[in-house]
């Protein structure tokens, strides 16, 4: 699967969009907003530069999207009105992949500009925003120009997945930046089994996944992570920060369900239809989520290697699968059980990969059993995501 | 009518989409492609810029909009090959109204970047391209970033059109330019007939259009093409250069043919569906097409009064109504007539704006009432738009 030509936010605003399913996104936003804030003032303690450059990476659509640039010109406009001096100019660039709905952003783009002006009156500086679109585990944007990226709810996603490492990806690996430490590469990497044998029944790691599968996934998270700060180390200025908050786990071990348990259930969602021979066995077997829940280590572990940043926070939060966010349906005013809107959101997430793997027809039926289950386990069990957030400086060259 | 939420180019790739009906507007930009190559080159000779900021306004989606660009980094590509020394970065701005269809300029980027890397190879220079969501009758970029701007089939959009300028026009317009001086501002600008009665039956510029209407037109591009020129002037570097292609006229005299008749007809197709009850006349009266065709005359005058820039070059070419270029239908793989085409153009063109006048229900009737008249008309005339075609160099500050 080319992540690149797949993986999109559901687009418009319907009853599945991702615009009307994105409320936990949202809450992890503004739970890291004292982190972002933090960072910007850090930046303009150092310097204060007449032109500011600055990068949503993963931005999606819907209200998410201007949320973090509204509240990162918010902390730069009241920094420079308590210091009595003029706002900077903002260069803004929204950046997601080529299959985002950014047709929805720019048509929001006149009332956000107008409500900007509003608040902010004349002292509001020249604002120019962007759309960027491209896989940022690539360069993206031009040498030295950016002073802060930030980037939420993205980097768990990766650039693909596979269940067997290639002899290839581990060189590349080993080159870049030396023997990976975090667990000896065992030799299952290179097993003759087929991919989809290995990983059976599951689409992300699980309790039975053999440690080949675990290891790869480990490794593709390596690989793209390194290749991620390697290139935005060239796009920003020394100084410069960056703020990422991502899916992730508290514990080594990638198995523990706080890590992937969400996986877990879809999985058992599939394999009843499996069951039903609505789907083929063997799409189940042969999709693999790119997605991958790292833990802290393994973060330190990349920034380490890569070598152009310092790492001056890192942390976690914890955030309800359902985001603790009671809502309405549009079109009964019923609410939703904790199941349903858990499933919403997913899929407002991962239904354009899943659509293309297992039929547009499956889609309905895979997401009210999924609600089901979740709504199951949810009355058993206390079930959150941990979010990891860390807060970066690029070093002088 | 607010034109910038309303004016976009047919979306998608459908029958009637603007990507698959804008061979007229490749056209004009292949035929302008000598006037683009002298200003690239022109730039290059004077400075060598290690990053080169480029801006196409009005791009559109479609085959078009990475046509230009393309066309832009082989002249340069070219270039730095002649001289031995390595592409520059290339930082390329596509811009377009809120309404455009981004989405899919963005899905085409990963295979145009793709083909850019087989024919150059390494030799290829980084390139970052990004959309631009916004009125060019306004600020887009930060200051100084541009070398090279570029816009084809965009400028004779006008930001409103109004059949009476307002007072507050008129005073603007004399604060920013000294006193208007292609003709003495008539007194009919401060009419008190109700606009709609004043063109009567008409959409734009006719033979029986008042004088005011035709003053109004005027005023309102002058006023639209300072703003145009004075933003760019704050955003090009001192030695940066424009090329600006549009449909305009020959004649001073706005009701020529050759400036106005393809309205005159379009008016025409809709008076036939007033006849027959379809539309109400009051509909009809109260539209105004947000365009207008300057003469040379018009665009040296703003171009002196504005200050910022040095003219060039000022020429024109004919193009055939219907780009002279022979279509199948993908349906039915019958050819068009030539009518047909030339409703399918403009369809695609103005069907955002008359959708919402008119009525959606309208449109199929209309355009083909106007495809008969068209043919009917092109069976006895030599139809051809005039394009203007102008190049100029930003002043040293």
């Amino acid at each position: 699967m080319e992540v690149m030509k797949v993986l999109h936010m559901n687009k418009g605003d319907g009853e599945t969009s991702y615009a009307n399913n994105s409320a936990v996104q949202g809450k992890i936003i503004t739970t890291a907003k004292p982190v972002i804030e933090e960072a910007i003032l850090g930046i303009l303690c150092e310097t204060f530069p007449e032109s500011i450059g600055i990068a949503d990476l993963g931005c999606s659509s819907g209200p998410n999207s201007l949320l973090v640039i509204s509240e990162i010109i918010d902390i730069i406009h009241a920094k420079c009105r308590n210091l009595g001096r003029p706002s900077p100019e903002f260069r803004v660039s929204l950046n997601d992949l080529p299959g985002n709905d950014f047709n929805s952003i720019f048509e929001s783009l006149p009332a956000f500009f107008k409500k900007q002006k509003q608040e902010k009156g004349i002292g509001f500086g020249r604002c120019y925003i962007s759309g960027v679109a491209g896989s940022f585990y690539d360069r993206l944007f031009p040498d030295k120009s950016l002073h802060f990226v930030h980037s939420s709810s993205s980097l768990h996603w990766l650039s693909q997945a596979k269940t067997v490492a290639t002899k290839k990806l581990k060189e590349k690996l080993v080159r870049f930046c030396g023997e990976i430490k975090i667990r000896k590469v065992p030799p299952a990497l290179e097993t003759n089994a087929t991919p989809a044998a290995l990983n059976k029944g599951k689409i992300y790691i699980s309790k039975s996944s053999p440690q080949c599968v675990l290891d790869a996934y480990s490794l593709q998270f390596q690989n793209n992570f390194l290749i991620f700060l390697k290139s935005r180390a060239a796009e920003m200025v020394a100084g410069g920060r960056m703020v990422l908050s991502l899916m992730g786990r508290r514990s080594i071990d990638p198995t523990t369900e706080e890590s992937c348990y969400q996986w877990e259930l879809l999985a058992q969602a599939l394999m009843s239809l499996v069951t039903e021979r609505l789907i083929e066995e063997e799409k189940l077997d042969s999709f693999n989520a790119p997605y991958y829940a790292p833990c802290p280590e393994e973060l330190k572990m990349a920034i380490q290697k890569e070598g152009s940043f310092i790492i001056d926070r890192l942390g976690h939060f914890e955030i309800d699968w359902d985001g603790g966010v009671e809502e309405l349906t549009n079109t009964t005013l019923l609410p939703l059980s904790r199941g349903q809107r858990v499933a919403k959101t997913v899929r407002a997430v991962v239904e354009s990969m899943f659509e293309l793997h297992f039929g547009k027809a499956m889609m309905d039926l895979l997401f009210a059993r999924y609600a089901e289950m979740v709504d199951d386990y949810l009355s058993k069990n206390r079930a959150k995501y941990i979010n990891l957030v860390i807060s970066i400086i690029k070093k002088d060259n």
